[in-house]
């Protein structure tokens, strides 16, 4: 398959493309760090937030609960997170970064802008506007599939 | 989270959350065929096109190999699909589908239809045409992320 037919493919196709691209894009560009696809949003999110309940990482990217627990016990493992479980209640955990995970979250940013960059070639500046405009109400609407349909990350 | 915040997610966030949406809301709608979401790509495919080399899928969807060769072996387990291998050459597994399979797709298509309809509530007729022209752009920039970071799917 020498050239993409992206014309024929519907728009749910298309999506996992492009879904996919950014899996394996952060894949290769956290592979020197030990860190891998899986653990970036749980590291952009702390570097936003911290002391944040496992549970709301879950419901922030609707992710399910097994990925989030084994992305953040792998960034334990890595020094980029600490857990602390609250000793009066078992389930509540709350995580913070470490100096190491504060260190490397300007490079996770840069690593996602560039993903963003190639993404958009060939997009003008009014184009990337627009379509992020759009994608946000595709996001809404999502969100509002995942609620209907028992997203198993609202458990 | 009692509302969607999607304003502050970034782009790459927005379609790892749609995307998912598809995924769960295939699975539930597969369920009462015993199928699912990763089963649905393969089927929609070889109703385009029989006659099917199993590689081909893998470079059509970008899906990696393991992800397809579990979906054909589930296909095949609930009698959608025939493997038919080359006897001269055992890599060589072409598909097709069963009359069952050719059943199944009319529904398989609604399906589609519903979760495109559902993401693009709100949205106008000129701005879903928009959006689908600038994602095929997106999708045309993830293939070639995918080729040039060795997308596992083309080895």
């Amino acid at each position: 398959m020498k050239r993409c037919s992206t014309e024929e493919i519907p728009f749910g196709a298309v999506v996992s493309l492009v879904s996919r691209s950014k899996f394996v894009f952060l894949n290769n560009r956290l592979r020197s760090l030990g860190l891998s696809a899986g653990q970036f949003p749980v590291l952009m999110l702390l570097a936003k937030e911290q002391n944040l309940m496992q549970d709301r990482f879950v419901r922030h990217y609707h992710l399910d609960k097994g990925t989030i627990a084994r992305a953040v016990r792998k960034l334990e493992d890595g020094g980029y997170v600490r857990r602390i479980t609250d000793p009066d209640n078992r389930r509540a955990v709350r995580l913070f970064l470490t100096e190491k995970g504060e260190e490397v979250i300007p490079l996770l940013r840069d690593i996602n802008r560039e993903w963003e960059r190639q993404v958009s070639t060939g997009l003008s500046k009014p184009e990337i506007v627009a379509l992020h405009s759009l994608m946000r109400q595709v996001a809404r609407n999502s969100y509002a599939i995942l609620q209907k349909n028992g997203d198993p990350g609202d458990d």
